[in-house]
């Protein structure tokens, strides 16, 4: 265990979207930030689970990938040099006591937060952003003996839960299992590069956008995909970790062998707070309430924005989290110099460093 | 006067990137728009006042000028087809009864709100989003005698608020009169292009961002500009509404005559609510006062976003006016159809019509 102390105006909880934007918020207001984040990369679940996905609703984005968007805010973060922590969870909280920015000698210590990660890196800082997401994520696996066998093989084979590159799976003979949203886009997707695609799902009808469910039927119609319903999952087979066939069986009993080279399951995802439910913030159905025009959470100090914060009429878009942020990092200012009246300018007339 | 009455579910007044996003939003929620601004094009003040000029906190843009962001937000609320009333001004504004959207025979109407505009068109809508921003703006004028004769020249002479194209000013002899960020900005930029600039200022000191007043006296040190400090405007001097030349005088009443094309003034701007201020919405210094999580006034179906509305820690950025906007969208869509469930879905599930 190294033990690095590190000392920050701002703490960030995730390197999400909306973590990211934190970083722009604080810096424009001198507010330096270090940031956390268990996944190795920048971007939360856009950048994990959905990376050439287009999202339709950033502002001023019409059309906008995923990964895309996550470079975007990191290279607009990056002026104000924010300290990335990755691949590492935070797991204490703990309140300490710091001398204030720029503090004179003698200065009274004001009251600060102590992180410390699974790594061992200890960041005390003036003031906390929480901007986790869903928390700790995982796919929900289907139970299926010896899975673990056809987990984590190359990208064009085996067992996936995540798609990073659709081109990867070209020509290949897919079976997807599920009957939401990400079942459905994938199956309308990958029909296209697929050289055999089956659609598992345990009732005749998917959950997902009706206009979805229409695509997906006329794909099979066309003979672009078999649907296989109502089937569920029953067993894996192949040999020495290269998957050659899925079998599925009827409500019946009733069995058939797919031939595959990848299996696909979108049962869901699951989500855990981890350590974050331990801190003795107020929580409202796993979310971390807040007041909605500072993000305040009831711990002083203590901030929450983005998807794992809630409110009433909260909603849990990218979009709103970017002004979540940019609220907090306000309040932080005001909470982190109380004395001072901040000149406030509008970015037009300020610029970004380096700008 | 064409007496015209349209019907929609919301009627939004104000085309400035917050009203177009809202249309968006609106229409993600599968409600229609009608969208109404004084101004002859959409964008507000992006567009009228600094359509040039590079603004740095638009989430996921680290620079975009204001001009672009207009034209990708009318590109994303363009699926959704606003029907845009331009170059009028809503005059009134009052309660009218309207049958419900998709009634059958025999429903009760509901309430809703009949907009009139200074050019006659009546718009009947289930609720109001305002978006007006800081209201009907103008610049304030010197007084100077005959001022007007140099007015609305062409785009390279006389007297000019607003600069649409700082090309047209290449090679001109230009004075600025102004110690504010926009005389400062301009003064930087216009420095370069400039034959001869002059900036006059009452006072030796400016009242704009460090650095930009830093770079001000570095322009004069290397004879890119002159500054006339402290001189105000007396009077102007030429023929034909052909601009010769700006008097200026000290605090004595000394007198310099400086040669010159163009006159540009940033003396800021006198905002004006207009009619809004009549509709009976509780108002604070001139902002209307609205619920943080939804935009509502307290006039039920009308709605507040943007710069206009205030609420406590209220921050007059663009991006949380696009979050106030989905907030409202969201309570406007509860309110016209209390007793649909939606069925909420994502951007990148859902996508937008066309995508």
């Amino acid at each position: 265990m190294t033990e690095t102390t590190h000392r920050t105006d701002v703490a960030i909880i995730g390197a999400g979207p909306v973590g990211l934007f934190a970083v722009f918020e604080c810096g424009m207001l001198q507010l330096g930030c270090h940031v956390v984040d268990a996944l190795d990369a920048p971007g939360g679940q856009c950048s994990a689970l959905y990376p050439e996905k287009p999202i339709f609703d950033i502002p001023g984005y019409p059309r906008i990938q995923a990964a895309e968007l996550v470079e975007r805010l990191s290279e607009q973060a990056a002026p104000f040099r924010p300290v990335y922590h990755l691949g590492q969870r935070v797991d204490r909280l703990e309140p300490c006591r710091l001398s204030p920015p720029g503090a004179k000698p003698g200065e009274e210590p004001v009251d600060g937060w102590r992180l410390v990660t699974s790594k061992g890196t200890v960041i005390e800082a003036g003031a906390v952003i929480i901007a986790a997401g869903v928390g700790a994520f995982g796919p929900n696996r289907p139970p299926l003996q010896g899975i673990e066998a056809y987990e984590g093989r190359g990208e064009g084979q085996g067992v996936h839960y995540f798609i990073a590159k659709p081109e990867s799976l070209r020509g290949e003979r897919i079976v997807i299992a599920g009957g939401g949203d990400s079942a459905l886009d994938w199956s309308i997707l990958l029909a296209e590069l697929a050289d055999k695609l089956y659609v598992i799902h345990r009732r005749e009808r998917f959950r997902g956008a009706p206009d979805s469910v229409a695509k997906l039927h006329a794909l099979a119609e066309a003979g672009r995909l078999e649907l296989v319903v109502p089937y569920q999952l029953d067993s894996l087979e192949g040999q020495d970790g290269k998957l050659e066939a899925v079998v599925v069986r009827d409500l019946d009993g009733g069995r058939r062998q797919l031939e595959a080279d990848v299996l696909l399951p979108f049962f869901g995802l699951s989500m855990n707070l981890g350590p974050i439910a331990e801190w003795g913030l107020a929580l409202d159905k796993h979310l971390i309430v807040v007041d909605p025009v500072s993000g305040a959470t009831d711990r002083p100090g203590i901030y929450a924005v983005g998807d794992i914060a809630t409110y009433p009429n909260k909603l849990k878009l990218i979009l709103c989290g970017f002004s979540e942020a940019a609220l907090a990092a306000h309040a932080i200012r005001r909470r982190l110099h109380p004395h001072e009246e901040l000149h406030w300018e509008y970015s037009t007339t300020k610029g970004v460093p380096g700008a």
